[in-house]
């Protein structure tokens, strides 16, 4: 820091990059959306299970995408015993550790969801922030592909509860198994080539952001993207990047279609076949289950970018158009997706757990629903004010007795709190604050037992030219003067006014 | 570490000290007190508006009590930047940010809440947590003290809502300005003695704790405790001690005395004086809102553990007995407070902006409420089995379509996600799961198109022996068999009926 920054004497206030505040509005639609995933979660026999926001580094594992250096990607601090604690980057690597921590408690097959904040310690940029939401569900302990199957009817289930219409959202599903067929169809399989295996599966991960060739680049020697930097590639041969793109491009008609093509892709080997031969079970689950390739789909460019996956993976895709940052029309993308995990409760423990489960991305759908319209409905009505016209202690009990029986009738309603000296100023909070009503009582009302009743909605619209005549309707009275006792039911009366006057307009 | 530990291949599935995984029921309690929280909060005219888990620490300041060296008392790390971040200590300090970043946008008074988790860097012990959830409301831009007032009728207004009955708690009120008054007069006023001001602000905040003569010896030369360790006092004179602890015992009657016997100790001081002339107005508001000093009590032994409070002081203390660990018998105690801290948000601004709030310590409240058989009614059912008989593809079709149909009227279902060789370890999952009722299709059945529920409830009662009259009543079939199509129907009507039991049980 330099001297004219030590100089600065007041401190400044501002929040570290990446982490944003969050309004009325957004905590209002998150708790709208998420209470509509909890209820098909529930519906499903799944039950709430929330681990803390640390866990030992060593228990997270390292499994994110883009951090392969030690401590990139996880928020870590040493605790007092100079062990390394970080905090979670998502929900699925602590309940892995809480199903191991608790495994003689736990019934299997162990059905639970979770919603939380995560943690990536990664460079922010336009709507990728260091702190985010996740809505995730698991079963651990079940190691048929129904429980996938199941997963993927959930994220189905759960699009059309918020609204989303069949045909604008499809849950694509492929399986790490047929990918690992073929890394080792074109020999780079067994322990030496993990890395080469990882650097294949982040490059096809990719497939949506650069394209075919883009991942041909990547699966080669590298890429150059348009600011000059250059992504080392996979470094595979051209028959062997061949091959990888024909898995990718496997999909597109049926899923039977899909599956014969990934048969001919695989060509015999034996996980190859062991993955094929459960995407087509899964195929058939759905078929029986009547949910169709408009719902849910395979599609082998899905191979999801966290590496513990060990079978199915799937994503939810949203299909309608947006126009991204750049002013391209492109669909909106993926809003969550997840796999079978059988590695990471293991782990700790002696013996096989297997485990699927998937992840919704709370703002990312939350931004998906805005724009489908879906979180639109939320009418929360601002408060009505009570006015503080006069400051003697008889006048404060008449206006707190007010709110509270405003309050007791369940009409949100605040006496003014502000400094009360000049009553436009709380004319001016109310309009800006958007009050419908303000209640007003001066030591001549008082004497005479009444209030008065100010529409500040019906006030704003008479005061303003009605120049079109769909908009012109017989107008109310913009205050009235009621009797104390008539207070409650004469608000009342007018917010029925005002929410008749929303709808109809 | 030792060798024997490298040795150890296995990870350790444990969680870092002091944090904890929440369960089902925790988790929904949680949710059901919060929501009753949120709709006072939000009658009173509050709106949410929340902070990330991070903040610059400089602009959270320390304010912590037991935490004066730097870094203690918050889990902290620098940023990429060499900035130092921390997690917030509490909902107060990240809030004065928000409001000092947004001011321009910012329409005051402003009046919002927020429910969060908040971490504290200290040494775990039991019921005290390094994470916990706080639920806080602030009014920022209201000077005066009807906006305090507000508060502590909100906080009484709470606890009825939550199902406290009046008399089990009380909103106890203090104003840090008398205490200012009561030290200046004894000569520790003034920039010289921060340190032994608070210093004697801890001592009197441990008042509960170590009881009066626990204090005396914090206020002088310091006090040991049961296990030898040492707390170095505020090193005051008798003379000095005595009249602290006269200020502190100053209450128990009427609120008009406990401001008479102020009125004594303070004898003159201007800070004291404007005190206890803001809890006298704070009475007379409490005294024409109906407010009794059965909900709302002036009370100097409460001056809260917070270094930035400026004005009024309050807290909600619940007055029923509970044991505690060393088996007595002690009140349960404070389960939040707050106050005015005018300086917090101006530390950002060129200007003053008072402000003034409280935060309900949300497990403490949970803790209280379970104790009075508050929160006990929460009644999630189980879901219904499906049990998997089959496991061709059309019969799992079939299982997935009664699960199907189940959900779409409503009722939580699952099929088995298991290994489904074996039926009885179905049933067992089914048993230790509370499972209410089973659903089994065979081949047969399916031959015949119908389906076999099975009471799991009732055929657990009927298993047993029935020794006591009063259990007994005619009992219901434990399993029939129902065509499919009657399905939903016959299963809506068993859970009735086993909830018919339940009520009358």
């Amino acid at each position: 820091m330099g001297k004219k920054d030590k100089k600065q004497q007041k401190l400044k206030a501002r929040l570290p990059r990446g982490f944003v505040d969050r309004s009325p509005q957004d905590i209002r639609a998150t708790e709208k959306m998420v209470s509509g995933i909890r209820e098909v979660f529930e519906l499903y026999g799944f039950d709430p299970v929330e681990t803390p926001m640390f866990e030992y580094t060593d228990a997270l594992g390292k499994f994110l995408p883009d951090s392969d250096r030690p401590n990139e990607g996880v928020f870590s601090l040493t605790d007092d015993d100079e062990q390394w604690m970080s905090l979670r980057y998502d929900l699925t690597a602590p309940l892995a550790r809480h199903v191991a921590e608790n495994f003689n408690d736990i019934q299997l097959p162990y059905r639970t969801y979770r919603n939380g904040w995560v943690f990536r310690n990664e460079k922010p940029g336009p709507g990728r922030f260091r702190q985010f939401m996740q809505f995730d569900a698991d079963t651990v302990g079940a190691p048929g592909v129904q429980a996938d199957a199941e997963m993927c009817m959930m994220m189905a289930d759960t699009m059309e509860t918020l609204g989303v219409r069949r045909g604008d959202y499809v849950i694509r599903v492929n399986n790490r198994k047929v990918l690992d067929g073929v890394m080792t169809a074109i020999g780079i399989g067994g322990d030496d080539h993990a890395d080469t295996r990882l650097t294949v599966l982040r490059a096809i991960d990719k497939l949506d952001k650069f394209g075919t060739e883009g991942v041909r680049l990547l699966l080669g020697a590298g890429r150059k993207d348009e600011s000059g930097d250059f992504t080392k590639g996979a470094g595979l041969e051209a028959d062997a990047i061949d091959t990888v793109l024909a898995f990718v491009g496997a999909g597109g008609g049926s899923n039977a279609l899909t599956i014969a093509n990934l048969e001919q892709v695989i060509a015999g080997g034996d996980a190859g076949q062991d993955g094929v031969a459960e995407l087509k079970l899964m195929a058939q689950l759905f078929d029986a289950a009547g949910y169709e390739e408009d719902r849910v789909r395979i599609d082998p460019s899905v191979v999801r970018g966290l590496e513990y996956y060990t079978g199915p993976v799937y994503e939810a895709e949203l299909l309608f158009d947006v126009t991204n940052e750049k002013g391209q029309t492109v669909q909106f993308g993926s809003v969550g997706g997840g796999g079978r995990y059988d590695g990471l409760v293991s782990r700790f423990m002696g013996q096989p757990v297997p485990a699927t489960g998937f992840s919704i991305g709370v703002s990312r759908l939350m931004t998906a629903l805005k724009n489908l319209g879906k979180l639109d409905a939320i009418d929360v009505a601002e408060p009505v004010i009570v006015c503080v016209m006069d400051r003697d202690i008889e006048s404060m009990g008449r206006y707190q007795g007010f709110v509270s029986s405003l309050r007791s009738a369940g009409v949100r309603a605040e006496m003014f709190q502000g400094n009360p000296k000049n009553f436009g100023k709380q004319l001016q909070y109310a309009d800006r604050r958007g009050c419908p009503i303000a209640i007003i009582q001066g030591s001549q009302e008082r004497d005479e037992g009444v209030v008065q009743i100010k529409d500040l909605i019906e006030g704003k619209r008479l005061s303003g030219e009605i120049e079109d005549n769909a908009a012109w309707r017989e107008s109310r009275p913009a205050q009235i003067s009621v009797s104390e006792s008539d207070l409650v039911a004469e608000v009342q009366k007018i917010l029925a006014a005002q929410a008749e006057d929303r709808k109809t307009a």
